[in-house]
């Protein structure tokens, strides 16, 4: 990748929102899309990329975002299916290499790691902090 | 704290859940409360603990959980103004030293901090998580 890359990010709600105004203060194009307008103010004022209002499950609405143009590409939206799918579709119709998704239910991890999708969850990660808040106490 | 303790989980859901059955499978004394009952399936099958059927923001729901007596309590509803509460009431009606709570929306954390509780946000939490995935792409 180069020093500053081209990014999509699907799914603008609170994590979406806030990783695009973050890849955009870093220099880096960003194409936000959601199927819900105004879930778009939540982006800061300073965002400097484009933003898409459309279905991210419509090949049409990624071709519109240049998909195959990506180095990453960030599968964030409320739902694992549409995040596995779009995962899918990036790598094998767009051929974007790099594709990070978002897994909401922990037990979706394991599919999502047998497809070598790299993928995150949020519940496993704060499991992870009450965990390590817990141990704390101990000593 | 003692070396096992008496632990309130309020909300059952996917991290409540997880939580629940850790604690109980460390040798904690567990109460989990949770409104909607069919979320008690998400306890392991080894969960040892008891679980309350009943609306957290019931005094009377509390007094059952024998809140008093807890170590800790956590506050991890689909809500925050729920948790905010929670933690409020666990602290000052009940006397409850310690309430861990879940903050679902970032802005939200200054408030839970102003009034010194303890909490995390799994949005802050993937939002650090994605900015190491995308520190270690430069390198």
């Amino acid at each position: 990748m180069a020093k500053t890359g081209y990014f999509v990010v699907i799914g603008c709600g609170r994590l979406g929102s806030r990783v695009a105004g973050y890849l955009s203060e870093q220099g880096h194009s960003v194409v936000v899309i959601d199927a819900r307008e105004e879930r778009f103010e939540r982006l800061p004022a300073e965002f400097t990329g484009f933003t898409i209002h459309g279905d991210a499950s419509e090949i049409e609405t990624l071709k519109q975002a240049k998909m195959e143009r990506a180095d990453v590409v960030m599968a964030l939206t409320s739902d694992d299916n549409t995040n596995f799918m779009l995962a899918q579709i990036a790598r094998k119709m767009f051929g974007v290499t790099r594709v990070i998704s978002y897994v909401h239910n922990p037990e979706n991890m394991e599919l999502f790691k047998d497809f070598s999708i790299e993928a995150f969850c949020p519940v496993l990660l704060a499991f992870e902090t009450l965990k390590g808040l817990l141990e704390e106490m101990k000593s």
